[in-house]
């Protein structure tokens, strides 16, 4: 095992920093996350972040980065107070990707990558198309990290869309079906394939797999 | 798609509402949170929202739930400041899976699964043995989240440990090298595998592979 401690990695230079320490804690949910401003322009951009918070009320949490730089997502968000989440899928990685670069706010996204934005139910919101799992979000609330001057936004889902090909009884969407991938650090994309699925666990009482 | 409204969804019995609102924002982190109680007796449990909140300072984040039923970890690091962050890899799912039964807190998950604890550098916090990405980290803050009475635990990291088949020049850890898995709901273990590496995202410019 090779170690390094905060006092050597807190030496290192921004891109190796960044490269560990975004892609220690494992792999990360890969989303694209859409919003339109008050003047009607769209936006998407990709996160990493996105991450389950209940199932009761159904809510989510994302971290946005410092508020020194224009953050169109949040401008958006808090003028309209909707957001859609919209699973990236093999496909879809490099446009994706491209959405990481600094278009100023007055440029769609859309407009500049192969990503399409598509309005469902006549909802004001874009969602991506062709993305297999998407969520109409309604913002909620935002707890300020002191720590490191970032944004957790929490946000509930008020509507979700999948792919019919995932539909199931015990409604658990088996993300492998449609290549939704995940994020290995920065830039990494990488495609699961289901292993297993197991039972609840129980005391004394061996793991089971879910067949 | 198919698409279900919070009306339709809240209204499930709670197995489909869970696997449907776990499953539906994507792939989450697979971890195992080791603790030590001020007793002495050693904490493990499969943690799936382990979240990189920033780079400099190194911290990360996740969520425990309501207080109501007693949580070991939640007790042991408020006890003694510190935790493990343990990458679950292929060999380690169902043993992982086995720490989210019921254990009493007189109990180690360490007795009761495959799971066996190491000790690094002489210090008093449990690892994982066999993990090929371990993080000591410090209990930094905790932000309650009044809108489902969880608890957005923060906290820094202080040492990584990791398999040196992972070292590189640019300290990118490629997960899929020593076979770390992602969550797919609740108890769906898949093994990713990369697909491709981007270089930043420039504006006018197309996405280019890192090679």
């Amino acid at each position: 095992m090779i170690k390094l401690t905060k006092e050597t990695f807190s030496q290192f230079s921004k891109i190796p920093r960044l490269n560990l320490i975004n892609s220690c804690m494992g792999y990360k949910s890969a989303n694209l996350i859409a919003t339109k401003s008050a003047d009607g322009i769209s936006n998407v951009a990709v996160f990493s972040s996105v991450t389950h918070l209940g199932s009761d009320p159904a809510l989510l949490g994302f971290i946005l980065r410092p508020n020194t730089i224009p953050r169109d997502t949040y401008t958006n968000l808090k003028e309209t107070g909707f957001l859609s989440v919209n699973a990236i899928s093999e496909n879809m990685i490099s446009a994706a990707h491209q959405t990481s670069a600094s278009y100023p706010a007055t440029i769609s996204e859309f407009e500049m990558t192969d990503l399409e934005e598509e309005y469902l139910d006549d909802f004001e919101i874009p969602f991506v198309k062709g993305s297999p799992v998407r969520l109409l979000c309604r913002y909620v609330n935002e707890y300020p990290i002191v720590e490191n001057n970032t944004i957790h936004i929490i946000a509930s889902i008020e509507a979700i869309y999948y792919d019919a090909i995932l539909d199931r009884e015990d409604k658990w969407l088996q993300l492998d079906k449609v290549n939704v991938v995940a994020i290995n650090g920065l830039d990494g994309y990488a495609l699961p394939q289901l292993l297993k699925r197991f039972e609840y666990a129980r005391v004394n009482q061996e793991v089971k797999e879910k067949l």
